[in-house]
């Protein structure tokens, strides 16, 4: 290449290219590809460079937007993925001071609070037992990223059925099944 | 040992002795604990002998029934849930025809029809489109038992706010949060 000229042009769309270097021929990817997706665009390279998502965690990103039921994503719910993604991993890394790669419950409490939802103390701390890998009250980077897409999915679910914004609603019980356990 | 005798008795316990083979001297255990637990003990070997669960679905079955929120486990939580898993682990096999380790959309709808639950084929594909590994309509052991366990515990915490038993309840966000992101 000329000197002082890049050989190519930079990518006009880097988050298509990451999609497209995992996706088939009909376009969708499902969890397994997503994880290659993410570990190889370095979204799930925290704290070391390489590390990847569990597929759980993927699954969970994949059941969050798939309205159609077909356990895949396409590159649209994936563009919206990716803007969540790196507001999760932003805000994980700003309260990880110590780039361990863990936050403290404590710190899951601001971070949450962060996103907007104020929840108390004990409703933080079940998510902690529940999330947190070693029993140790620490949130690891996966589990985070699996947390805070199960948080926005059944609040948005939750919110769907509370159109007046008044703070609860009247749900049933297959209506709540469908809410909770498809993600 | 004199022939035609044991060389021990036979245990007088062995749902606890399973226990007490992971335990540390606090009589709890951890989902990696519960993991080896249940490997050892022989409950997660379907359809291969030694086969493990997950760490994912052993958080769960320690969420499940974790409600001091230590994320451990102790003998009389650990005997609660042994029973239900041979209940769900005889459910699966009887449904697994072939002894593939899998069963079918199809299945896991008589399934949880043969549990007590009456969900409808919509709700059902949902849950099959989040659980199926694989992004192929068919559900694995260990994924049947997280969502076992899954069902079981927000059926059980709608049931509390449903004490009439309508059919429905008047539940607040934050309480809905702490149903759903607690298991």
């Amino acid at each position: 290449p000329q000197q002082g000229y890049p050989a190519y042009p930079p990518p006009a769309d880097p988050v298509a290219q990451h999609f497209q270097a995992v996706a088939g021929a009909d376009g969708q990817i499902s969890a397994e590809e997503l994880r290659r997706c993410l570990s190889q665009s370095g979204m799930s390279a925290y704290p070391r460079p390489g590390d990847s998502f569990s597929l759980e965690t993927c699954r969970v990103m994949i059941a969050l937007l798939d309205t159609d039921h077909t356990g895949t994503m396409g590159l649209n719910e994936f563009r919206e993925l990716w803007r969540a993604l790196e507001g999760w991993k932003g805000t994980f890394q700003q309260f990880d001071r110590d780039s361990s790669g863990t936050i403290e419950a404590a710190e899951l409490h601001d971070a949450i609070r962060a996103f907007g939802y104020n929840l108390s103390r004990p409703t933080v701390e079940a998510i902690v037992s529940r999330y947190s890998r070693y029993s140790n009250r620490q949130i690891m980077f996966d589990d985070f990223i699996a947390l805070s897409v199960r948080l926005r999915a059944v609040s948005e679910r939750f919110r769907a059925r509370d159109r007046e914004g008044q703070g609860y609603a009247t749900i049933y019980y297959e209506d709540f099944i469908s809410m909770t356990m498809s993600i």
